[in-house]
């Protein structure tokens, strides 16, 4: 193997099980690892790192990776150029007779198949996430109707973190109507009202592994978000572009199976959406990797060239955004488990 | 003036009055600047940004980028390394006959001396942190004891946060006793009771600009983080302690002026400490600036080259962290106005 430097704080847990906002991690052969951190970190480190030698670097930690790259005689080390600035890349390469060699996505390239234990995490952070939506639901049936949009991006937050436990993958969209249709919205002060679309898009941590899911629902007493996405609209439009999302992701989660491209993934929800003629408003990619990162690879979209593999996590998630008017997303994750795709958590 | 480029998003709502998660500024000269970014985002920057060209980018701001450059045959761009990571760097300046100038913290060296507004909105953040502080203290007396660390970490940021009012300037530290000790504390699951000493240190935003400040008290049915700062302590060693901290913090205060070193204040508060015995346990530097960042320029240290001048806001923070045992500390802003330091927000 060839040896690595590492800085990302995700990357740094992968390694060893620990991570803090001031580390390297260097792994020169299977052998042989050390993790550089301060005195403000040291403790923790050493009760937590069993497969690296702990450095306390002071506040230089990378003079002391040089001294220990340049004392070990390296030709050659991989590191991530999208993980380190031009500043710190300089300092730490500068005049060292090393031939650095960049891999973008070095570390999320490892982490695109999880173990079976990487899963387990996953489908439990899952598992919370839904049933923080249920209860989200319930609070929306209640309470909702007068939240301004702000407020109901308040309350999506607290009932993600449940009094604290969770952590949240991402700060959550809660977006009504038309701010729906924009995928990035930021909440206004606009108030919710009965028959409003809301569209949730949110997610938790459990043990540092992400959950990630989105439901779209008409406002009203009996609003819930469906397990099973069979959702309600009065008005028919609105139900004729729902029924065609979760056709294009049912399309797209039949497709899923180890070998198949992920392009081919993304090309089955595009189709269902393209045939409906919403084609020019499906704009994103149909999904993503999930694990450390809530975005990670593989990706599924019409450009990706990943190929489907046993532990695999991603997202799936077509969406129709029609400006000024509203937006419609459903959003699961699947994994790859004994050459069979699960979808992450469903009932039943 | 040299032409530039900048991407971070602090940096950019400076240049112009907005920012996104995926946009490039660039000024050429004082009339001639544009913002690059995509279809998601163009209809706000269109709305928001008067002194600026605005380009829709499409997904390849690097590209546009290089386009732009080229086209006005630039002979020079800063840009800073801290910024840009190599990759993207890479990408940006890559057979492009243009000399790139790194000028470390290029954005921040301009942002350190603030306008009357910008002081104004930081003050604004601060009574807010401050009424936020006094609610809290209020849900300690009569719900506190009894609540984990991580519950009392989750209130603190509920209570800052107000019903998603405000945003928050960093994760609030909240840490009972022997936590308080670790600068870098993560809640714990003990639980509070009466007669422990907490630490809060926490701030919100008020139109991006940040607001930061720590009190250390005793919980009992009378706490409250005074903003006299006079807190009373059963133990006598605990109440010694806390009486070097204010009395540091103080002698920093009263050094401040225009044209005094930044290392000259560091110097004041840690006189104190060390004339008591606690030099070790001061570990980290006096203050920092604030701003839309909430670490900014002036740095207020040992080593800090940093002059004071009318403008600035920084923060005043000494503290003392006996391992184990507790920590104290007590942090405000002091803002540079019409010559005269100000206590941001201070009553009476």
């Amino acid at each position: 193997m060839t040896a690595y430097i590492i800085q990302n704080e995700n990357a740094l847990f992968y390694e060893c099980g620990f991570s803090c906002d001031n580390a390297l991690f260097l792994r020169f052969n299977a052998h042989e690892a050390y993790f550089l951190t301060d005195g403000r970190y040291i403790t923790e480190a050493k009760e937590n790192i069993k497969n690296a030698e702990i450095i306390d670097a002071k506040r230089d930690l990378i003079k002391k990776a040089r001294d220990i790259i340049k004392k070990a005689r390296l030709k050659s080390v991989v590191f991530d150029p999208l993980e380190f600035s031009v500043a710190r890349f300089g300092a730490l390469s500068k005049n060292l007779s090393v031939n650095f060699i960049p891999k973008k996505n070095f570390s999320q390239i490892k982490r695109a198949v999880k173990t079976r234990e990487e899963i387990e995490l996953i489908e439990s952070a899952a598992l919370i996430g839904q049933k923080s939506f249920e209860h989200f639901a319930a609070f929306l049936r209640e309470h909702g109707v007068g939240k301004s949009e702000k407020e109901l991006h308040y309350e999506a937050q607290s009932f993600m973190r449940c009094g604290g436990k969770n952590k949240l993958s991402f700060s959550p969209i809660c977006a009504v109507n038309e701010n729906a249709a924009k995928p990035h919205s930021s909440p206004s002060e606009k108030r919710l009202k009965t028959g409003d679309l809301l569209l949730l898009d949110a997610g938790v941590k459990y043990c540092r592994y992400c959950s990630d899911r989105t439901r779209t629902m008409e406002i009203n007493e009996r609003a819930e978000f469906d397990d099973k996405k069979r959702q309600k609209f009065k008005d028919l439009f609105r139900q004729k572009i729902y029924d065609t999302v979760l056709k294009a992701q049912e399309a797209a989660i039949k497709t899923v199976k180890i070998g198949v491209k992920a392009s081919d993934i993304d090309k089955a929800a595009r189709d269902v959406i393209e045939k409906a003629g919403y084609g020019k408003y499906f704009i994103h990619s149909t999904g993503h990797g999930v694990g450390l990162d809530i975005h990670e690879l593989p990706v599924i979209s019409s450009k990706s060239r990943a190929v489907i593999e046993e532990g695999m996590v991603f997202t799936i998630e077509p969406g129709i955004y029609l400006p000024n008017e509203f937006g419609v997303r459903i959003e699961d994750m699947a994994a790859i488990i004994d050459g069979k795709v699960k979808i992450l958590h469903e009932n039943g």
